[in-house]
């Protein structure tokens, strides 16, 4: 497996970095280069969050690989190097660190180039290009480092997006003692992780800790000495209009894929504005791979082509671009699950498979249950709550929810039912671990499953 | 679904409770009868350690469904009970309360008569037939209380027998201020459970609690004044003896199914010694079903017949006998995956599949590995130690093991992966669940099975 020769990967977030270290693996003798346009190498941006709560003590406690480890592992990395162009016919990456110009040829190439906070369109935000003072958003450390240095106590913070960041932030901005806004356009939070009826018993626990106004826009902000002051939020159904004092406004409304370098070289860019990936994490460009958020692959479920913006997936995708580039073979499932979990204001929630609203063309049968961590008569159980929802025509396992106790690992369970295609019918009847103290004779996970085969037989008499 | 008549139960445990139960919900027209002869209704038997320790308040609490919740649902339960005969010709079940005779009438039985603890052959452990005083076996809330009223803090507690309820008892004996000995007379701790390779942790902490004796027999007792005193241990090895001082003594190793009823009218027994029942939880004799502890059935992998004597087992196969008993058509997975887990002295253990030494004629490559619930950078990260089988040609999934956090609902995800014949090589894929709270974006569940992986790789060279 070796013989590639030189492997040069622009990005070195989770992605890059994961295909470095297993082009790596495979290959001891390829020439590995990374260019990285951060000051700093593979690190956590999923740890920001809790970085800026205090949770994680320092910034550079989230750096995972650093410069040195790639160094000792004979990979070359450039920090602070910005790639400009990609000569696809001479196979020459041309790059920049401040004003020295770097060349370096490839044999193969991985773009992992990430993403960029989408700003959406708030009137006043930008003076001269930038964001107003006090206006953040949250994707890089040094994004976490100024966002920290503005957090004050008894002072109020508003973020833009209810989603898995925005809900994040929220948590940790209150732990700081900041009195937070949240302001959500949709008409609930984290429409891209749960449905809507599974938000019921977090909306409960935000609205105790938290402003948040669901179905509102924001429409404008205003300074005062140049730094932001007023946000001014529009009730989408009503059009009637409220203002928000903001000493900090952190916009969290999703993330824009930076695939300019790969359109630069003529890779297919999807529907979804990222570029198109294969199992083996292949562009539609010979001998060039993606990674992570600046891609976009199928839905396991649908066969769609969805972004993920996960660092699990973009971790994955590191694994398959490094070991193909590097002359091995490793191909990924047909389409992601989008495992994905997430805690705030002390709540587990976790999901597999599309959210109902996106199983447009699935006849989808659903089904809920309130469970408990633990059997009734043991003190101390909490509570999970569960959805999970199956092809009424094939009972075949399409999405699962939950909320609550060890949401996450209870979603590990669907996700290897739904990678293996199981039926409800057979998925009801797991034997689940059962003891006293750590869960009941059947499992939450189970009894779900119950209710829905039992709305199944109903449709079928 | 009606017209069955009259189903009678003999057993009201986890299995015999759980069929009525069922058998009600399939015939909401059907008689049902059941015969027990504890004085009290379904009562969690696995709960028992939790409420000699105090964790649960009181005995009573123990009780999932009452007398009356039974007589509730038109479930006619007799109490005290005890079933002499089956009258398998005129199908009529002869039983007696006190002096009183019952006889009833049945179209279908289900047998649920449990097991009784096994007693090890120790000199002078029973005077008349019966235990000497401070001697228990743990089977009945009555045993129970029996150890509760004998717990006596700075006093000293012997174990005999290092499995699941061994533990959890010297845990909870430990928990009241004993001073607890474990005897085992098998080479390691937990030997059904895990294998002696997993056990590192769990006896590094036993070690600092108790005390503990492996590959010991316990060959006699003394009284004096008619109450335990002394135990005397044989090294398996050496033959040394020893003696331990012991006001408490409790008989923890293993037990016996009770087949006298299922034996008389036919059913045939298995080489366990449990009633051999099908996927249907029928037995051998028509009409006649069994479930629980008083059972053997196949397990999933090896697809010998086993005994369990787990309740979650109890409650899916008296899911299957109440349904079908009721003229429901109900089938449980060609066999058992064992799922099973516990916690002592802190230490989540849980494990599917046979233990490796019950793989004989399988080809067996495992792996294992030491991770963490929580990314490196995140404080708080407890460890999960994991071991993976897999068969040597087809890759599949044969069995899982893990020591430490969330162990069981880890294991669950293995469950699911045997029970769809997952092959190891598609598993390391899975998609988990990832954020830096909860785990990290490579969970230790996908990890092990890498580690196989690679030792697949390398045979095949």
């Amino acid at each position: 497996m070796s013989g590639i020769g030189k492997i040069v990967i622009i990005g070195c977030g989770a992605g890059g970095g994961t295909a470095a270290q297993f082009a790596r693996k495979t290959d001891r003798q390829a020439e590995i280069t990374i260019f990285e346009k951060e000051k700093y190498s593979q690190y956590s941006k999923c740890g920001l969050p809790y970085t800026i709560s205090g949770k994680i003590p320092k910034f550079s406690d989230l750096i995972e690989f650093s410069e040195d480890w790639f160094k000792k592992n004979h990979i070359d990395i450039f920090l602070e190097t910005i790639v400009d162009k990609i000569d696809l016919k001479s196979k020459i990456i041309i790059a920049r660190r401040g004003m020295k110009n770097h060349e370096k040829k490839f044999d193969r190439l991985i773009i992992a180039t990430g993403a960029t906070p989408s700003i959406p369109p708030i009137q006043n935000l930008k003076k001269n290009g930038d964001l107003i003072k006090g206006v953040h958003a949250l994707r890089t450390i040094d994004d976490g480092e100024r966002i920290s240095l503005s957090i004050k106590k008894g002072k109020r913070a508003t973020i833009i997006g209810a989603g898995l960041i925005g809900l994040e932030m929220a948590d940790s901005l209150h732990q700081r003692g900041m009195e937070v806004t949240v302001v959500e356009a949709l008409p609930s939070i984290l429409a891209n992780t749960i449905d809507n009826d599974m938000c019921e018993s977090i909306l409960k626990e935000l609205n105790k800790k938290i402003n948040l106004f669901t179905n509102h826009t924001a429409t404008r902000v205003e300074e005062h000495d140049g730094k932001i002051k007023k946000v001014f939020i529009k009730d989408n159904e009503t059009g009637k209009e409220k203002q928000v004092d903001a000493d900090l406004l952190i916009i969290a409304a999703g993330i824009k894929p930076n695939v300019q370098l790969a359109k630069s070289i003529g890779c297919t860019i999807g529907k979804t504005g990222g570029i198109v990936v294969n199992e083996k994490s292949e562009t539609s460009v010979k001998n060039v791979y993606a990674v992570g958020d600046c891609t976009e692959y199928m839905d396991f479920v649908t066969k769609k082509y969805v972004r993920m913006g996960l660092g699990s997936i973009a971790v994955r995708q590191g694994i398959a671009a490094g070991i193909n580039a590097a002359g091995g073979n490793y191909k990924l499932p047909m389409g992601f699950l989008l495992t994905r979990t997430s805690e705030f204001f002390g709540i587990e929630v976790a999901a597999v498979g599309p959210v109902e609203d996106s199983c447009q063309n699935i006849p989808i049968v659903h089904g809920k249950f309130k469970g408990s961590s633990l059997p009734d008569y043991f003190p101390g159980g909490k509570s999970v709550d569960m959805k999970v929802g199956v092809h009424e025509k094939t009972g075949k396992i399409i999405y699962a929810q939950a909320v609550g106790s060890n949401a996450a690992q209870r979603i590990n369970v669907f996700a290897c039912a739904i990678l293996n295609e199981a039926n409800v019918e057979d998925f009801k009847k797991l034997e689940t671990a059962y003891a006293p103290p750590i869960a009941p004779t059947l499992d939450a996970l189970t009894l779900v499953c119950d209710v829905v085969s039992l709305k199944l037989a109903r449709k079928k008499r």
